[in-house]
């Protein structure tokens, strides 16, 4: 019998009280609901959990509560209320991104020195059984790369882009209607969502820890249908990825959109599915693909966690006490990459391109919406000989923008 | 530190010496290997582990070993040598399907009343970490099925009859060639080896043991070129897929060749590679893939449960305690079937074809290999209509073969 007491009472939080009364029907696991911290507890009167609702944090804080779910979100005032639960030698378990990414460490550091435990499954990949793959599943291997997508929202938006030719606009609205995109949708669509997760699966599968801020964040805001239609005349799609590769003297971590083959692994993990993709020196390369978010798979996770901390089972990784990682935001490899130039010079891009590239395809029919650009898909040798080309450009030619998207070739 | 034991030099013996050697190199998991059983000892002079090589069976089980790993496969001499283990008060990693499937409950009994653990995350899908992922990571979900390559050789196979429209008999010569398939493949291409590996899988998931020995099990023996040139006709591939279905009364499973569509989830894997695909009803459906078989990707998973006894960390699932499920073989649910029968009246058949079901698509224009074949694409209410349709064709008709394949439409 253990007693849990719920922050926050919105999509995870019902989620996970849906999922205890199952599991107490199902299997008996005997999980009492000792109390539900509410913002507001009059709009549950009638409800059945009405009793355990209330508006103080004091109030559920009880002797008797073992484990402390937080189902808040964002950083305030989820950090405090998830310290103060550690403090008072409460186990927790939170689905909270943001609340991982920005002040895991020091967390777990709280939770170790209280002999109790902060547990994150939900927090990467929802219902997806990832963390604890990487920590525990695949201990015998050395990780050497993680490449995911991590944010169902702007999965969503890129598939109805490419699918039913919308515009970024409508796809964006389309997804606040069904639920799947915030009102507020920049942490999805700037990338920084797959930035806090990517930093938060790569700590534990490098063994290195990674600050999300350092992490190259690109959106897909500035995605648009001539991407779509360059990317698809390749068998392409995009995709906003999150990849990380673990490198003899750093981790190159970046999020942004890639262009990936129609019929790959990831070309085809369609609307708010995630998929992640972790190459080991053993095991080689596994994939795990499921919903990355929504009620009742992120509560699966956060229930896995309760179970756990119910089973005494802990994780290997109860820290983030590793070396800060050196993080590299360029690419150092040679890779295929998609060029955008809008120039009013378009001849002389051309034959530069061709004449810089000795692997280079122009699509020469397509002149983009304002009839200036040149496009291309070209091969060079690192990042760096890309961004070295533009300036060279820039110097040379009337360059009104300049666009690269990188080609991953799996 | 913790003393390991292992039995069986081979490939999977081999494998896990060397990941605790990069272990012990990379984190210092201090990890001592003092014995190797093996049958030839002389085999290994001038080998690195030549000192711990040994021919007696007692001369591994010391008072300092904590752990033995059964590498030697089948069941016999492996089920003595891990039951004696067991009443020793050892820990027991196995990647050993045949021995967990045959008598995983009773060493898992024999594990319990000794107090140690008996593990085989390996026996399951290779380095995909599925078991732990349905006992532990999914515990909050009814598992509802699962559906899932399962065996690597049998994969490779029907990947070379399609690709490269090779004959079965070449394709399991090439397999055998490359150490995909033993010198006696029966186990594999009956559908044997998946059939064992299911009702591990299925056992954990639904909480009902299933004896391997009642899944209705079909090879790819008899699967020929026309059966991919008919499925390929509606875009579709051929797997050997394991499936299971949690029914109100009881479990569907089966292992059969299956069509498939070519871009679905389990129509992309392709050669030596496995997919699982489990349901539930929290998390939706969650899709493992990598590599089922190989030195290393078994040896990642034996290393797992090796960390995870060190660690101290129990999964849930100690026993196979469970009430036996009541197995069904027949498929009771609306399907698509292929069906192709020879016969002296093919224009009958196709009349009573299309008399019978009215969603029938007949390939008209194919007729088979002995110019006397009507292959059709039908829906049926259940699989018993699909015999009950042959059944009264053979009574009227001269049949000379009735085959029946499912269409798996996701």
């Amino acid at each position: 019998m253990k007693t849990i007491a719920i922050l926050g009472y919105g999509t995870v939080g019902s989620g996970v009280v849906e999922i205890i009364g199952n599991s107490n029907r199902r299997s008996g696991s005997g999980i009492d609901i000792s109390g539900i911290l509410v913002r507001n507890a009059c709009k549950y009167k009638g409800h059945s959990h009405f009793k355990s609702v209330t508006e103080n944090f004091k109030d559920v804080l009880t002797d008797d509560v073992d484990i402390v779910v937080e189902a808040i979100g964002g950083l305030h005032p989820a950090y405090d209320y998830v310290r103060r639960s550690l403090e008072s030698k409460k186990h927790v378990v939170t689905a909270n991104k943001d609340l991982i990414a920005e002040h895991g460490a020091e967390l777990l550091e709280i939770a170790k020195s209280n002999g109790v435990e902060l547990r994150f499954e939900a927090s990467v990949g929802g219902g997806i059984p990832i963390l604890k793959s990487v920590s525990d599943c695949l201990a015998g291997n050395s990780i050497e790369s993680v490449t995911a997508i991590l944010n169902g929202t702007t999965n969503f938006i890129l598939t109805k882009m490419e699918e039913e030719e919308m515009q970024y606009d409508e796809a964006l609205k389309l997804a606040q209607e069904l639920g799947f995109a915030e009102a507020d949708p920049s942490s999805d669509v700037l990338g920084l969502d797959a930035a806090r997760k990517l930093s938060i699966l790569s700590t534990l599968a490098f063994q290195r820890k990674l600050d999300w801020k350092e992490i190259e964040t690109k959106g897909i805001n500035a995605v648009d249908s001539s991407d779509f239609r360059y990317a698809g005349l390749n068998g392409c799609s995009i995709k906003l990825l999150a990849v990380s590769r673990l490198l003899a003297d750093g981790v190159y971590a970046s999020v942004s959109p890639v262009i990936v083959k129609k019929g790959s692994q990831l070309g085809r993990i369609r609307n708010e599915y995630n998929a992640i993709l972790v190459e080991g020196d053993a095991v080689g390369d596994v994939l795990f693909t499921g919903k990355g978010a929504g009620m009742m798979p992120t509560a699966s996770a956060v229930f896995a966690d309760i179970a756990d901390i119910m089973n005494n089972r802990k994780v290997k990784a109860e820290t983030f006490d590793y070396d800060d990682a050196f993080v590299k935001t360029q690419w150092e490899n040679e890779a295929k990459w998609m060029l955008r130039i809008r120039t009013g010079n378009r001849i002389g891009i051309m034959k530069d391109l061709t004449g810089r590239f000795s692997n280079c395809s122009i699509l020469a029919g397509e002149c983009g919406e304002h009839g200036d650009e040149v496009a291309a898909f070209v091969r060079a040798g690192s990042e760096a000989e890309i961004d070295c080309f533009e300036d060279s450009l820039s110097q040379e030619y009337d360059v009104r923008d300049f666009r690269k998207m990188m080609v991953l070739e799996q």
